[in-house]
């Protein structure tokens, strides 16, 4: 069955997923498409920088805003691989953003899991390539333990 | 009666916020201290950076970890003149701040009052100068009602 669109972004945020897998940070990608055009795309990266924040979605909407030079991004949506955490979720509902997908669920750190806000505006749909995303985290946490 | 040490770093965070408020920025501002010593300060800078992530907290964590070198901060103080939101608490978390202390309560916004997490070795401390950085958001919001 051929992808749908959902699907193909989230394919490019699990791409960047690998990339962090390969630079030994936990995988996590995200993609932020605006009007059917990518205008950021990042991985985690707080092994590299040496910083807690730099979680694949801040990254991605810092980047976005830059990008488009707005501080809400309502017309945007931002692919992930695994549920925000509440960090994330919180520059999500700052940010206004209008859509947000993610794949795996993340019952320890989840922003759903947690009860912390989005944007009410915000709609979400969850579990798109879920058990890719999974098998990254499950796979780098393997590799860890060796 | 003179001023204890965390109502002196308090001051310099208040300083923080009225810089905020002089470049029509919602004022709010944050200081990292760490061993006696001031390594980070930073206020509010959304409109000017055109970045709805970028609050007094995030700025100021960020650049104590790039001071430091340091991704967690267990010795690190942060005082910021208000509550923190969802948003920050979920960097002081993943920061592994080892105290956190505040002015104002953020009865709408504030971490606390959303019930969203710290992390659990966090010390918090609030209410500190609080009236200072309420009468600063005070005349932040009769100023853009004019």
């Amino acid at each position: 069955m051929p992808l749908n669109e959902d699907e193909l972004y989230m394919q490019m945020a699990l791409d960047q997923a690998r990339k962090a897998l390969g630079e030994g940070e936990m995988p996590v990608g995200a993609v932020v498409v605006c009007g059917g055009r990518v205008v950021a795309k990042a991985h985690n990266q707080v092994e590299r920088l040496r910083d807690a924040t730099a979680h694949a979605e801040i990254l991605a909407l810092t980047a976005a805003m830059a990008h488009l030079n707005a501080k809400y991004l309502p017309d945007c949506t931002l692919y992930v691989t695994l549920e925000p955490c509440s960090m994330c979720s919180g520059a999500l509902y700052w940010g206004k953003v209008g859509r947000l997908v993610y794949g795996a669920a993340d019952e320890q750190r989840g922003y759903a899991h947690l009860h912390c806000p989005l944007h009410p505006k915000t709609e979400v749909v969850s579990g798109v390539l879920e058990q890719d995303a999974r098998k990254l985290i499950q796979q780098f946490f393997k590799e860890r333990r060796k």
